[in-house]
């Protein structure tokens, strides 16, 4: 890409109010020199267009924004280059424009940090929820996000505090990948008590934003940027939400994008998780998670399944319900003949006697003095 | 019913282990009174009949049993009585036998108590769960009994310690009916530290056996007990649950029986929660309930819907896309021209008037010298 090229990108990615389809649509029709140019110039054949650009068509700070940028050691990209997720996007394909009209890829993003955001997004899950975390829910983001970087899935997620946070500090911590989607620009960190995580992100992992340098976040960034991480990710977690909440609004768009959206479950009486409950009622489609194997499980390869939680065994496992009734006739301490547990068991004496001898054979009962008793596990009876 | 047929019942309830449908169909077939004469005199067309009553046939304590049943104040009930839930035994006719032989309505209840067993059962919810209850579990289970008992709805329970204990108490603390189904005769408390919780039960709600007076409880009564819990209530709700347990068999019944299986959340760090979880997750088709409400749109009659819980208005809820970035526009303090607005919000200064209108009109922006400014919904500006 030329320089001009780049500040082409730069430019059109602050004239309008992103996502704007039109200015996309304009780039592939004619090119990205040329549609700045006619932007610039007024020359749109489209009264939408022409609209959407009126306000800002006079500002160009495209050089100063890149300066900032190459200060950072970002990069912007556009979907020409191999880093553009590519496949993640495309989903964007199938929203109804008509529910969701922000249900467009970006034009470009604005990127700073070592890791590849194609590669990030073939295997990643986003985690998310309320600023307001209890500390359960704070536990329950990191313990996850530990267990996905462990499994080498990267951690979406806003940057945010409470849920985002953990979910961004454990995967760093772990020597993980993570990735914070802003609804600011790249170098305004938000909220601001987390600049220094967020420039560890930047550092370890990667801050993407649709917004150019010096942008500032508001409520329609934020729901724009939902879609971005729900789109970057396989899965979407819901880790703890009050009723209201953005991270309801990335499971939205989670679903709308065809991916999948889970939530961890809370006790009920947690206002923090409320709106995970309400996500895991019958017939909203979320998972219920409890392990970060599950997640990997949604987002991984074909075939990569979570493993069995190992589940206690007990010595009368596998008995058929005859064997049990017998088994249960003995008593605890002592023995009985044969026609007491005949009558305990309310089984003929015969089958009881047939019992006793599969039982006698698994180990668990022995005859003494012509009655039987049962047969602990440590072989004293 | 005559007093030799209450015996003949007595009789039978005790001579082959329950469920046994052969004796069932024997009593329906010849009546009460031959069925027991026959068993008596091993006068038996069907060979599995001759078997199953072998070891008991000639112990008779029907007569020494009733008496225990009238010292407790007690009845027998019979499919004849008007107190027998047909309907809600019913459902057994709809299960795999091949898959759960248990699957039979019982053959007699031993009864205490004054509730009314059908009364119960029209408008019922089983509240179960682990003995090894968190104080988490136990405050949930009790929540959702009071909940109930306030919408009149029965309670039904095993009677053990944890869950079932918690579900019991909050019930008769709320005056309301509860119900508790035991593995044990009806004389014969188990666990015996819950004596004085079931004598209070049979005062208040009612005590239900399928075992002859002076029976102990065994595994597989516990699991033949599990289905009686789950046939009368309308929702089985799984409130805490280790990874096995009893809860889970219940919840099983209660699907096998085509009643609604629910299960309480709790937090993914609590073993107790494992059970629960595990029911929750994709496709095992219980449902996630968290307020007593939910269960009584389940258990209770068409149309009885749960409130949605309150939801938090914002100030700019309604809005607009275009309302909103106007709206946000907008500095939280001091005030901005049209054609700042229109920068900021990417959006011609002719629409930004026009939404500038209508967000006065809805009395959240107000004019001063020529710029706008955010009206607060105290009325301050």
């Amino acid at each position: 890409m030329t320089e001009d090229e780049r500040r082409a990108w730069a430019y059109l990615s602050r004239v309008a109010e992103a996502p704007n389809p039109r200015i996309a649509v304009l780039v592939e029709t004619m090119g990205v020199l040329e549609a700045a140019e006619r932007v610039r110039r007024r020359d749109l054949p489209d009264a939408k267009l022409l609209s959407a650009t009126e306000a800002r068509h006079g500002i160009d700070c495209a050089r100063e924004d890149l300066e900032v940028l190459d200060r950072l050691g970002g990069r912007l990209l556009t979907p020409g280059d191999e880093e553009w997720p590519a496949t993640a996007f495309g989903s964007f394909d199938g929203v109804d424009k008509a529910k969701r009209p922000q249900g467009y890829a970006p034009l470009a993003l604005w990127v700073v940090g070592p890791s590849s955001l194609v590669e990030v997004a073939a295997r990643a899950a986003a985690l998310v929820g309320t600023r307001a975390a209890s500390d359960y829910g704070e536990f329950a983001a990191a313990d996850l996000a530990a267990g996905l970087v462990e499994r080498d899935v990267a951690v979406v997620s806003g940057g945010a505090y409470g849920i985002d946070g953990a979910a961004h500090r454990a995967a760093l911590s772990c020597d993980g990948v993570t990735v914070a989607v802003v609804a600011s620009g790249v170098d305004v960190p938000y909220p601001s008590g987390h600049s220094a995580l967020l420039h560890r992100v930047a550092r370890h992992g990667v801050v993407v934003s649709e917004y150019p340098p010096g942008s500032r976040p508001c409520r329609r960034h934020f729901l724009a940027r939902n879609r971005l991480i729900a789109a970057l990710s396989g899965a979407t977690v819901v880790v703890e939400a009050g009723i209201r909440s953005g991270a309801a609004n990335t499971a939205a768009w989670a679903k709308a994008l065809g991916r999948n959206v889970c939530a961890v479950p809370g006790p009920i009486t947690s206002a923090a998780s409320v709106g995970c409950h309400e996500l895991l009622k019958n017939d909203k489609g979320a998972h219920l998670v409890t392990r970060a194997d599950e997640i990997v499980e949604l987002v991984g390869n074909y075939g990569e399944l979570a493993a069995e939680p190992p589940r206690p065994r007990s010595e009368v496992d596998g008995l058929s319900p005859e064997e049990l009734s017998v088994y249960e006739a003995l008593p605890g301490r002592g023995s009985r003949s044969v026609d007491q547990i005949a009558v305990a068991a309310g089984m003929p004496e015969t089958d009881v006697i047939g019992q006793l001898t599969m039982l006698d054979i698994r180990g668990l009962v022995t005859q003494q003095d012509g009655e039987w008793k049962v047969l602990r596990s440590n072989g004293q009876s």
